[in-house]
Order: structure tokens, then sequence, then C-alpha cells
């Protein structure tokens, strides 16, 4: 891996996926001089949007996925749900790929990875296979309650997860996740949620951000405090994990590590994505070099910048919710920007839905405490309005 | 106008012209959530790479400009030659331009800027319209040398100023500038170039950046150091003069007042700019709001950011050479990385020449010595190759 060649701008950058996080990368590629195109199915996405070029086009296209790769120098994706035999063959045929399709295929299929993490000596919750409901049955009467029943692949903010904490959950639980490949997990009775973002490079250096807490609710992230309210020893060894997942994924790009500390203070890793994640959204203002710069420097075979923290902030995601639904436009945008040190992304998407996340806020202060009071109070003056 | 209507996002912005100032103000809109359409005769224009949309079409184009309007909430514009007349038939048509086309008509004519100024009571230098050859030679025996013959529209980077310093310098002088209208000006013998970049929003409210110290080089900007290393009551001095011309002009918008600072002490304003300005780069990473952030809240009728100064810094501009012309690359772009606090921007512009701007890199650090020693030492690391 180390005879990467440097490619300087204007070279050519291809992103799977035209969500927020391919908008973001492309705006920190864009501001480095390179030539982003995008693949993705809906024309005007919001990373299409700032992108020099967009291929519409289905994420399950092979044609299409060729086309981008032959029309940049290294393709890259934002999301975890593409075919990996397909990136595989691509990969094959010399295009640059990064992370690695073989990263891509251990990582999506959630019990391949959590037997990738177990068999390496990381710390996950205990986990099993589930073949059919006869099976899950089984498995439940060795496992115990509460467990999470998942989809090994293809779930994202909650979707395909389901908590069984009654007997009574079963049969929901089991029709609605049926149709996919299935696997028990213990449920971790967490006190708090921690992710952290690090960064490995073509000659295998590694670069970590500051260890962060996140607040979910209905499964889907609202809150990231930064940095996380943590001693040294658990900073220490989260950092350790990291770079053992590193080590054993043995591959570059950005990566998120989403982990459960459980009330004996002991950490378990949930999961890993294999790209920015918006637990990372905050490193725009608050580090000195954002995810999404670190992810293009690394790709290009740029060196890695500096993950210094410049300040605590909290980012708090802005979402749809369930009274306006196509289009939006929003209202109070200025009360938001009436505080200082509150920054806005917006997404450009071109229409809401329940839950769907349009945009967030990170807001810079003191300490982690009064950014947080701020973000949720400018939160609040945020309305989503039909168009 | 303290009725301007709040233009929430997803609203629309029009700008015309797409070089480096429109594309780093559609890259601040974006980020808020705007639509963004560029007006700029070059498909794929800096701007309109990262744009919604781009209208290829002349400047000189009234339809053009009225379909912009036609497509837009509100237009604004990233240079001062555009025809006055024009924006001012949109204007009354009823479409929103900021800042006004009046404002552009005092500001582009550089002799009805200098009478605005010194009707105001503001220091500029001495100035007199130069009507033709004779009457040049006889303003030159009333006024001595050195004086700078200017046309009185259409220059920027030193095209269409000249220095004359001596009598035989005149033919020279008037040859290469005779088919514009001229003026003449007294050639102020400089300590410093300074500059200050100032806002005004609907409410009359105004924020000052801070006060940057400028080098020029056969009239190009190349280096920006901030803050400029005066004294307070020299500030205070600026300050005052900065909200007299905004005063004066009554207008909205983000404005660039260039100085000469003389020998005595005296300040002189050289030119004021209607726009965000190089020299006002610098404030994407080391202020709380961009000069380019700062004017789309503005136009869109949204509360001033603060422009309070994050950290010194200088910033320096890349440069094409006269060794290279035509499409290019870059080489030794992984040196300028590898610095600490070292942010490149490039323009992705489609070919370089002499002089042309292609980039600029903004240090921060400790204090400006340092700031600016390191960002002369990565410039030396940027080449430029033809492709």
């Amino acid at each position: 891996m180390n005879n990467k060649r440097v490619l300087q701008p204007p070279a050519r950058i291809g992103i799977i996926g035209g969500g927020q996080l391919g908008r973001m990368l492309t705006m920190a590629a864009k501001r480095m001089g390179y030539f982003v195109v995008i693949l993705d199915p809906n024309v005007g996405s919001p990373a299409g949007q700032v992108a020099d070029k967009q291929i519409a086009a289905s994420f399950s296209d092979r044609q299409a996925i060729r086309r981008l790769a032959e029309l940049t120098d290294v393709v890259t994706y934002e999301f975890e749900h593409i075919d990996a035999d397909m990136l595989c063959e691509i990969e094959s045929e010399g295009y640059a790929v990064y992370p690695s399709a073989t990263t891509l295929r251990n990582i999506q299929d959630k019990y391949r990875q959590k037997t990738l993490l177990s068999n390496a000596g990381l710390p996950v919750p205990a986990f099993y296979r589930v073949k059919n409901r006869e099976d899950l049955m089984q498995k439940l009467e060795d496992f115990g309650l509460p467990v999470m029943l998942k989809t090994c692949s293809g779930g994202y903010d909650g979707k395909g997860n389901f908590v069984i904490r009654e007997k009574s959950d079963v049969e929901a639980a089991y029709n609605a996740l049926k149709k996919n490949d299935l696997m028990l997990e213990k449920y971790i009775e967490f006190t708090k949620e921690l992710s952290i973002i690090i960064a490995r490079d073509f000659s295998g250096e590694i670069k970590y951000y500051p260890v962060v807490e996140n607040i979910h609710k209905d499964n889907i992230l609202r809150i990231t405090k930064v940095p996380a309210y943590i001693d040294d020893v658990l900073e220490v060894k989260i950092k350790s994990i990291a770079q053992k997942i590193l080590k054993t994924l043995n591959d570059v790009g950005v990566f998120c590590i989403e982990m459960f500390l459980d009330t004996r203070g002991d950490i378990y890793i949930n999961e890993i994505a294999p790209r920015p994640h918006n637990s990372g959204h905050y490193t725009i203002e608050a580090c000195v070099t954002s995810q999404f710069e670190q992810l293009i420097r690394i790709i290009t075979g740029m060196p890695l910048g500096s993950t210094e923290l410049l300040s605590p902030c909290v980012m708090v995601n802005i979402l749809g919710n369930d009274t306006v639904c196509g289009r939006y436009t929003f209202e109070g945008i200025e009360n938001v920007l009436a505080k200082e040190k509150v920054y806005l992304h917006l997404y450009g998407k071109s229409s809401t839905a329940n839950m769907r996340k349009l945009g967030h806020i990170t807001v810079l202060d003191d300490c982690v405490k009064k950014a947080e009071e701020k973000a949720l109070q400018v939160l609040e003056n945020i309305k989503i309005k039909p168009l």
C-alpha cells in the first residue's frame, strides 16, 4: 500500500452516493481543487448539487459504477449498502477504490463484521446467527432477555433492528425482519453511547479524532457532544481498540467506531462504518481538518491532516417530522443565525419526511454544557413548512 | 430598507460572475441550504462547478441577466464591471439586487467614486479628470510627479493603471490607456497598504473585520497579513472612515476598503469594492463568519454573523506564471498539506496564464510572523505543470 501515487488537483474523484455525506465530501474536495463525479439515482441529489457531474443511475447498475470508475482517478463511497462484488470487479480491473471492496464486504454484513472483530479479540456483545423462527426461539432460551434482533445487512438509522424485551415481542420482531438474514445480539444496558472517527493513510499512519458522546432517540442520532466526558484511562483504551480495528481491516480511509459503555465501565463495539459519519460532522468547524477533507487527503495519497480539537462543541441534527411531507421550506433560520458560533448546515434535500436528516447545527462554546444548551435552544426555533 | 423579507432556505440566489469569489460565495450559500444560479460566459466556471445551475451567457447579455433575476429571489455580483444601467432596469422591474445598481454605478467609475468620497469629506488622494493629451500635459504641470494615470472604469489587478514617475513615461502611459475615460491621481508614497472588510445589513447594523496589511507586487495582491500591525488610534480612525463610507453609500452588502498609509501616518482611501475581496479570503478559516457567508446572510435578510478573529493568519495567493499557459495540473501539493493549520483553496480554473489567480493558502499561527514564514515556505513547494 505504500506505493500509492499522489493525485494532484485537478485529479478526478468519484463518490458513490449523493446524500449529505457525499455533499460534505464534495465540498471538501472542491475547496482543494479536485473534480468530483457523484453516482446517485436522484438527479440534483445533495452531493450532485455541488459536484462537477452526476451520473444519475441506480446503485445496482454495474455499467454506471464502471462508468464512474472510468471517469475518475479514484472512487470512494458515502454509505456501505453497495454491492461489494461489483466493487470487487471494478478493483480487479485496476480501478482504485478506497476503502477496498474487501473492507466493505467485511463491514456491510454485521454478522461477518462481528465475527471478524471477535476473532481479533476485540470486545463485541455476544452474538449468534438466527436461521429461522425455531432457531430464534431456541437461542432466546439460551440467551435470556433483552436481546437485539438485527438484519445482517442493509440496516441503518435503526431500520433493521428490533429490541426484544419480553417474550411477547418475539413475533412482531421476527415478522418485521424475517425476509433478511438475521442475527441475535446481547442487548447492552449502556450508560453512554460513544464513538470515535479514525483515519489511516497509505503509509499506515493513524490519526484519532476525540472520543465523542452520542444521544440517539428512536434509533436516530440527535446529539453529539464533543469531547465525551470520560476519563483518560477509557480514552486510551478506546484508542487502542481503534488501532486494533484498523490493523485488522488493514485498509485506508476514514472510519467511525460506535461503542457502548456499560454500567460496569466496559466497552463494547456496536458498529463500524467505513466512511465519514454523522457523529463526525462537528469536525468541520471544531477540528483543524474535517473528517471529509481527511478522506479526500487519504484517497488522493496526500498526508493526513491534524485532528486537533479547537473547541468543545455540540452537534444536533435537524430532522423532518410527521407533520410535513414532500417539498418544504424552513422558518426561523434567522433565529439560528442570530446566535454566535452557531454553524448551520442544510443539505438541500428536495423533500422532507418523518425523521429524514435535513441538516445539522454545530455550536462551539467554552464547554460542552453551554454548547448543548445553545444547540437545543436554536433547534427549537427551526420550523419546517410545506412549500 | 428595514422591511426586507427574510429569504429562508432553499430560497434561490443569483450571482453575476463565476470566478473564485463567486465560487466561495456559492460554497457558503450551499452550506446554508440555498439554491444558487451563476451567470458567467464560461461553462464550468469556478463558481458554476459548485452551483446548482449556470447560465452561460455574456455579462452584457441583458436577456440573460433578466433570466437570472427571474430564476432567483435575489441577485448579487462578484465583480463591479457590470453594466449598471442593466442592473438598474432589473431593479426597476422589481427584482432584488444587492448592493444596489446605484452603489455599483457610484463605485465602478473611479472618478465618480472619488468625487463621492471627497464630497463626503473622506480622505482620498488629490485627483482630476483628464480630457485629452493636452489636458494631461497641463495637469502634470500643475500636479507634479509622480502621479497615477488611471482609467475611470474597468481596471483591476493593475490593469488600467500607469504610474508616471518621469516626464518620459507620459507618452507610454497615455497611449496605453487613451481609449478610456481617464483620471489623474496623486501618487501616495505609502509605508503600508491596508484594507478592511465591512458589512452592513438591512437594519443598518455594521460589522467590521480586522484591519489587514496587504503586499502587492506588479499590482497583484500577493500577501495579506492579519491583523495589520498598526496602533489602536489608527484602527479606530480606519473604522470611523469605514462607517462614514457605509453611511455615504447607504446600502447593504460586504465591502472592501483599500487604503494607503503614508509616511506621515495619514490614511488615503485607494479604492472601494462593493463585494467580498481577495484581502478577505482569510476570513474563511480565521473568523467566526467568513466574508462570503456574511454576504449571503445580508442579501437573504438574515442577521449579521460575528466578525471575531480567531487567530492571527497570513493569506498568500497562488498565481500562474509565464512558463505554463493553458491546461495545467499541480505538483507538490502534498508538501503544502503536510504542514499544520495550512488551508488550501484551489479554484478549479480550466487554464492557467501568467499572474492568473489559481488559488490561495491561509496559514494560521500564534503570530503573523510565523504564519508568514510558513505561508511563503509552502508556496515555494507548489509547481504548476502543463497537462
